[in-house]
């Protein structure tokens, strides 16, 4: 929720969800009091200045999105979600469960570029239009070969528990980026995602799981949800999914 | 240095630097007894069992390269390098210096992914030969683009501290990281990487004060360390690098 006396300030771009939804499901489900900063009126020239490091009294960011704790930045995402996920319960019980759940984030990551360069194979200065041969090249490989793998991938993890989720009935950081991940293939490529998960047990699971966790199910009906667009990482552009 | 009573055994490929040798570097900096499972006579048989998750009894991992520490398994490059950097003293004194180093260890490894991908822009499946138009137009991007911001971005980090380090005179995981990457960049990309440094005070000092660290001196002159070479990230392909 959002408040007039956050503990947490996130920085990043007003109109996607992008990498910065990974950090505003673990605020939300944490029930974290935090500014949305980049979609405040001022969003854009307060993002340039945090990534610029903060009058020069920080490091710089490579990129958003840019958490503010403490009078301290922080930077990468899966960076961002370690910090909140061990200050709020949601990193497991031991130092075990916190490889374990960094290591899903990360593989969570990795499938997460690999949709991002679907559309954008050759450069992010170009627009989509300007490599959709490329794009169809790279896309083909990717539902074809890397959704089925990451899926039964990320499937097969949680089965090793008695779930819903990464760690068994107690929720995860982890889960809630698993969660996003799926959602944003699910909308980008329909008909991949269906064909990869329509014998796949445990993902159901833990999306019913991670949908119906207090804060998340109220942000995910919520107007601070922003919808997946064709801006963002997870784009639906129905010639780059496997056709019906 | 490799015992018969390791302390880690780590599962990579036999024949590349790659991914593993952000492992590598902090077993090494940190004098830890470790085995290179993956450079033994049944490495690559190893490697896949590891793999699919030690007989079923823990989760599966994605891809090497693996750690196996306490007889549980770990996966995904940052996670293992946090784990080790942790557990060596390598990982700064608080919590602000462990997500600042992991931090900066994650943009290492998002320069990472875009210098495998200029080889590789389309799919891994395939062959350099076979998708070299893509290769050249997003290794353009690559030199003229990205590694200025990334080299300048790791530049102005440094000038936060004395130096020669990111936390100061005390080496840290991420530390090793950006010296492998600097050197990968400057084997694949040299005119390029030369370009891009000429005017850089801070990571010339980086890559001196690493190379310098006892164990990491003695790693890079034993034939522990492979040669970088063209089946691995950094290839030099000359076509793919700015033209002297």
């Amino acid at each position: 929720m959002a408040t007039n006396t956050p503990d947490y300030e996130l920085y990043y771009w007003p109109t996607i969800q992008g990498r910065g939804e990974f950090v505003r499901l673990i605020l939300e489900a944490a029930g974290a009091a935090y500014r949305d900063v980049g979609r405040e009126p001022d969003g854009p020239a307060a993002i340039q200045e945090v990534l610029e490091g903060l009058e020069g009294r920080q490091p710089p960011a490579f990129a958003p999105p840019v958490l503010k704790a403490d009078g301290a930045t922080y930077a990468q995402t899966a960076n961002i979600c370690q910090l909140l996920g061990r200050r709020h319960g949601l990193a497991g019980q031991s130092d075990r469960d916190l490889y374990r759940v960094n290591q899903l984030q990360l593989t969570v990551h990795d499938c997460l570029t690999e949709a991002h360069d679907t559309h954008h194979p050759i450069s992010v200065a170009e627009y989509y239009e300007d490599q959709r041969e490329a794009a169809a090249r790279r896309a083909a490989f990717f539902v074809e070969e890397r959704i089925p793998k990451f899926v039964g991938h990320f499937d097969e993890v949680l089965s090793y528990t008695d779930g819903p989720f990464l760690l068994g009935d107690s929720l995860s950081y982890g889960d809630l980026s698993l969660f996003q991940l799926l959602e944003g293939l699910n909308y980008a490529f329909p008909e991949a995602f269906r064909r990869a998960t329509e014998a796949r047990d445990h993902l159901p699971a833990l999306r019913a799981g991670v949908a119906d966790v207090e804060g998340v199910a109220e942000y995910l009906e919520s107007d601070r949800r922003i919808p997946f667009n064709e801006k963002g990482i997870f784009r639906h552009y129905p010639e780059l999914d496997l056709s019906g």
